[in-house]
């Protein structure tokens, strides 16, 4: 896939992180990484993408730092890829994600290829809600005012 | 970007949010979105996107049910358009996106082209933490496990 469109060239924390994993292939092999993928071949199986586009999408997370790599066989050399901690703070951007996508794309689903999660602590389903880091109140939209965002209005959209 | 790689037809939450947000410059025409944008010339303006990729992915949302466009002036026929409830539900996913961003992409930056976040309710910079919906309690990798996920572990990948 082109990485030439001059989206990349936003200073925008949304901008930077899709530059890094805003490509489809990248955030399943992220997925795959949290449910304990490591080695080339499992990814490939699971994903059944081309060994190229793999090898690609693996070369750049490791360069990016979102994963590193490890020699667990040195004769002949083989290569496993494990999620840094800067890999692994991604988890809330494929729970959001995978929530979004169970209640709009996935409704129907009860078994899918992909993971469904349960809330060891309640045992329900896990949905994910995002809440405010500092004072930890759900928020929405309307909680949040932007403070930065030239020519742009200082609040969210309205609703539609 | 090409569309034809077979990722889409897993039956996964995630690879289905992806095949219709994974695209970079859509996750930016939807975070302009909320930012009050509803035009084509603006986001043309603020994106720097070539029109016909525009054109494509603003036809390409509505289609699927995440933006909806109204007619705003009949002669000539000039549409606008806004997010349904399924596209604003996307904001988790915006904003666990931007915490991640400004986190590891753009630390350094105290103001960037695109928009930060102050809670109105406790009056900080915002940062997105996902927590339960069912029991409102904070959730990280390790307060999951896995209920359908074939051939995988049923608990996500330890700390590398």
């Amino acid at each position: 896939m082109g990485r030439t469109a001059d989206y990349s060239k936003q200073n925008c924390a949304i901008a930077g992180a899709m530059q890094i994993v805003g490509d489809p292939w990248t955030l399943l092999i992220i997925r795959d990484a949290f449910m304990g993928v490591r080695r080339f071949e499992q990814w490939q199986e699971r994903l059944g993408v081309a060994r190229n586009v793999l090898a690609a999408r693996l070369k750049t997370l490791t360069a990016n730092g979102v994963m590193e790599s490890r020699l667990y066989c040195a004769r002949p050399p083989r290569r496993e890829y494990v999620l840094t901690k800067k890999g692994r703070d991604l988890y809330p951007v494929l729970m959001t994600m995978l929530t979004w996508g169970e209640r709009y794309v996935h409704p129907e689903a009860e078994v899918t290829e992909g993971p469904r999660f349960r809330h060891t602590g309640c045992g329900q389903g896990f949905k994910a809600r995002i809440h405010c880091e500092a004072c930890g109140e759900p928020t929405g939209p309307h909680d949040l005012v932007a403070v930065t965002a030239p020519g742009l209005r200082t609040e969210p959209a309205e609703a539609a």
